[in-house]
């Protein structure tokens, strides 16, 4: 059996918050494996783009990445979040790299097209190194990704940070036992969305399509676990759904929903 | 023989003009041999201060850095700016990784103490890890450093470009054959500070000695030759000052001032 990798996604509410990211970044440092950390935006792009007047455009829910923005979530992503988690596992004794995907040309993308709507500088994968990351990894030094990616002629581009994690545990899976978390505001996925004791502990394939066929599954949801049980078709190990404060006890599956 | 590694420092003139940072990087990427690029800061990281309304304390002439101007700094040095160039460098067909002295504890430093004056989030350089920095150039990676560093606690600092090019020069002198390029807005160290062509082709310490006795070195030059003779002393074998744009020059020593 090869090694455990876990591949973690943080989210923007856990990184505007300095002390849950500490809390956070102690759980994380205590994981024994390799690791690989995936962190999201937070508050601070909109924050900055508002002081520094420049509109967010918004199409269908989505930002537009427009060229100042493009400039600000790389100065935010990549520059000072990135650097401070990478300062902070330091200060909880691991060692760490911050990467995005131009730095070793990690994870390769291109702007994304759309028949009808322009997002800007927003990328769409098309490969993984997993050389790169696997011989960082095997130096024991955990690798902390910001959610910017390159199109390998000079270009930056912005990049779901879900996705990222995704498509990083998918390449990962030949060389390791991946398991992908994906941190998030709820316990795990519920039976009952009000109601934070419903978590749904275990699915495979066949419960989940049998509970989705009985709308038991919150619409919002279904989107997120059509990807995750794309990523265990494609070799990933396991994807564990929960709250980040509680990692330790999501990789025991002692919490959170546990996919396989 | 040991390999050649190029250290070579640009500063913020360069970085601010998009088109003499690409024909620089066109340059660089043309180079056989190991390589790294330290980058200082240019002039968004002043622009983005006075657009937030972040006021810059100047102390003899110095910056200091409070904690709004160390957010300011790392998102545009390692953000905004170090990405950017390792994105370029991909463009030029070049592998490359960017990092801070936090990654891979890459420049451990301590924030500079001083009896009177606080400088705020300013690292001195303690140790440069050697080990880390030569596993990325034995990828064939070149390696773009941004000038900040951390303490290894948590804290991220400010920390001078051309003394990191110099500690990394100094660190793997026993590894390469270490050439560090100081670029500069002159064409070189000038007998005549008004004659671009009164360019001194070398200097070995006696010759220094001699023409700083005899006043002939402009003061304004004479900390940044102390140091290059301190870093020959220190094992770098070849210290060489004059223009980004001329970079394959000044390695062909065809230009500049080669200090050895």
């Amino acid at each position: 059996m090869s090694e455990s990798l876990y591949i973690i996604k943080i989210s923007g509410n856990i990184i505007d918050d300095e002390q849950r990211l500490d809390a956070f970044l102690q759980q994380f440092s205590s994981l024994s494996g390799k690791k690989i950390l995936v962190h999201g935006g937070g508050k601070l792009a909109t924050k900055m783009a508002d002081q520094l007047n420049i509109p967010q455009q918004m199409i269908e829910g989505r930002r537009v990445t427009d060229a100042d923005t493009l400039r600000i979530v790389t100065m935010v992503y990549a520059g000072y979040i990135n650097k401070n988690i990478v300062a902070g596992l330091y200060a909880k004794g691991i060692s760490a790299m911050g990467v995005t995907g131009a730095d070793g040309n990690c994870i390769l993308a291109h702007k994304r097209q759309h028949a009808n709507i322009d997002y800007g500088y927003v990328g769409d994968i098309d490969v993984v190194n997993a050389t790169f990351l696997h011989q960082v990894l095997e130096q024991n030094t955990a690798i902390v990704v910001a959610p910017i990616t390159h199109d390998g002629k000079g270009q930056l581009l912005n990049t779901n940070a879900d996705t990222i994690a995704q498509e990083i545990a998918k390449a990962l899976s030949s060389l390791y036992q991946t398991i992908l978390i994906y941190s998030f505001e709820k316990k795990g996925v519920l039976l009952d969305v009000n109601d934070e004791s419903s978590v749904i502990a275990n699915m495979n394939k066949e419960q989940y399509l049998l509970l989705k066929a009985e709308g038991k599954i919150f619409a919002g949801m279904i989107p997120k676990l059509d990807n995750a049980f794309a990523a265990i078709d494609a070799g990933v190990g396991k994807v564990i759904i929960g709250q980040a404060e509680e990692l330790v006890l999501l990789i025991n599956t002692a919490s959170g929903t546990t996919i396989e």
